[in-house]
């Protein structure tokens, strides 16, 4: 089975970025590790645009009644922020345990300043020099960079027809290339399709047999079609999986920086030798506490955008485009052209999408009502010559 | 030149920890990378006592003002947290730079969650397989785990007499081991005596022989004695020098985790490769920056802990004992038969300091006037038997 052609995982951007403060000439004259010359960094560009549908953010603003709780919150934390914050975040790990319920205990979970350091955590306990972990690109960026960071092997796994991966497919690959860790997303980043539990349970048993770690990255899981199972209900008796969870998405919490995981209580042990001291502060953890005490009020959003991304999807359809099955706040379509051109056309409309470097390929994110009319003109308009 | 006898670098803890959530069998079972295996989490024991000075922090409560002013601070972020935060925190380096003055440009600050993640992105942009950090026990304990956490080799240097550090010795055993990265405590954590310049300056210019990196670890600066100089001041024409503060310590903010530095721009740019994308949420943004809004009110209580600092070193000596020259806000002192049991007695007193694993000694934070004045009366109670 050969996959789709896709470009190579995008490790550290070389384009210029706006971010850089420095000349490549100082840069170069640093003595940065080999595998850091010649990049540039990596990120979206942050460009002021009416309409910005590119990072996968939740476009609604956070409810006022979650504002002031958090602003209560907080205000009670300051007066004690001269010292050290609870090393332990016992109450959040509680609230969090609490929310995902599966009869998960507060010594199951993990948080961190958002999912992108639960995974660097990860490696650093279960990758790093000499081990791999595996990923099925095109699948979430970080991946690559974040084994990169840790210097752990980066292994990219094969997709079958239209981005899938079949429980089979992935057990046979795992089978073979003994990753120490594998990553599935799911729903997968960038084509928003998420996995059946099948496959998840086809990879563990693959890795069990060299004991190997397997991380299913649900950072979208909220916005699962109707019937798509989380792995959270895979937990008990597999001691090596782990479900990360981010309060970026369906929370609206993206500017928070909250990222979480379920595993076995041994799984977050290993995470404490390799986390910096008190790497979650006390004004982290008093706005993810508020936040959860808000949890159906903030997850009210998430039926709108369902909705706005069903949207997009038969909107994408009636333009004659290809959009795979979507159970996250965001579309994944091909059939154009060249996507850069259309990317560039919707950006002359202000609206900015994300080109992920997948030929003939975009994404957009679903936005408010609003937003998103304003993403099905726009494109309109471009693919019609308008 | 032999150093005094000191105890071997404490990576992670062999002691059993309350904060572990499972059993030693469980987490063994885990494929955990071979140097994590057999250890326990690393972190001062966090005990409920009436005087808590064994963590250096600033026991002097945030200022009401401070806290009125990150409370409408992290209100007005709450707003807009459904969308990530400036990646490049802007503002925040705005600040910071001309809070540090020296002529600096925000193009030279850098900032992220509590200095620990600062040395870290320092040595995954410096450090890494392959290369080494050179620190001078007893300095701060975490640089031996940075290292292991980026799998950099940790040299050990050696200190002279009374753990001094000479210029010409510092400079020799640089020269020597070539390390890639030299990490120069000061104040030093946990002796408390700030370095002279012309330690910095030698061991920049045997640094520049190999193209190395050296860092100046200055979280306790704003309490050195009169007359210490920052090494801030040497910024200009050394592009491999950085100055690296915090905001826990003189600012009271520990709990909102808040490390920084100063460098040439390029350095800056050489930590954009490695950060994580949106590492510094809006919350930690909007508490820094209102924080630095009121630096002023927020360095009052440096005047008051340096007194306090400067009545424990006289206590000390009443008793007999042996305190280090303190440009810190804690005191590191000899003299003690059993160090570890007037730990205990201090702690039977309702007092915590810190051993911090050199025999004959104990660390102890300068507190306010009364935590101050409760852990000289406990300490003379201990000493005489009382």
């Amino acid at each position: 089975m050969r996959g789709p052609e896709v470009h190579p995982p995008p490790r550290l951007s070389r384009v210029s970025n706006s971010d850089t403060q420095s000349t490549p000439e100082a840069l170069a004259a640093l003595p940065l590790r080999e595998n850091l010359r010649g990049l540039s960094p990596y990120g979206a560009p942050q460009l002021e645009v009416p309409v910005t549908l590119n990072t996968n953010e939740n476009t609604h603003p956070v409810p006022d009644e979650v504002v002031e709780a958090i602003a209560a919150s907080v205000a009670e934390a300051a007066v004690t922020l001269n010292r050290y914050p609870d090393r332990e975040f016992t109450e959040l790990r509680k609230r969090l345990s609490e929310y995902l319920g599966h009869g998960l205990s507060e010594t199951q979970l993990w948080a961190a300043n958002g999912s992108n350091e639960i995974l660097q955590q990860l490696l650093q306990a279960f990758g790093g020099p000499g081990r791999t972990v595996m990923g099925f690109p095109p699948t979430y960026s970080m991946y690559p960079l974040l084994a990169a960071g840790t210097d752990t092997g980066y292994l990219a796994g094969v997709r079958g027809e239209n981005f899938s991966l079949s429980a089979a497919s992935a057990a046979r690959q795992v089978a073979e290339h003994r990753p120490n860790v594998v990553l599935l997303c799911s729903p997968n980043n960038p084509t928003g399709t998420a996995l059946g539990l099948d496959v998840v349970e086809a990879v563990y048993e693959a890795a069990e047999a060299h004991q190997g770690m397997v991380v299913v990255d649900e950072a979208y899981a909220e916005f699962a079609l109707a019937g798509t199972e989380s792995a959270l209900s895979l937990l008990t008796g597999r001691p090596r999986l782990v479900v990360t969870r981010t309060m970026s998405k369906a929370f609206a919490l993206a500017g928070a920086r909250l990222g979480y995981l379920a595993a076995a209580p041994e799984v977050t042990d290993a995470l404490r030798l390799v986390r910096l001291p008190y790497h979650l502060s006390a004004v982290a953890q008093a706005t993810a506490n508020a936040a959860l005490q808000h949890y159906d009020v903030l997850l009210e959003t998430v039926e709108d955008i369902k909705r706005q991304r069903d949207r997009i999807v038969e909107g994408l359809r009636a333009l004659g485009l290809d959009p795979a099955v979507s159970d996250s706040n965001f579309v994944f379509f091909g059939g154009l052209g060249d996507a850069h051109a259309v990317w560039q056309g919707l950006l002359d409309r202000g609206v900015l999408v994300r080109d992920v470097g997948i030929a003939h390929h975009l994404r957009v994110t679903a936005g408010t009502e609003a937003e998103t009319t304003a993403f099905l003109d726009a494109l309109r308009e471009v693919m019609t010559g308008a």
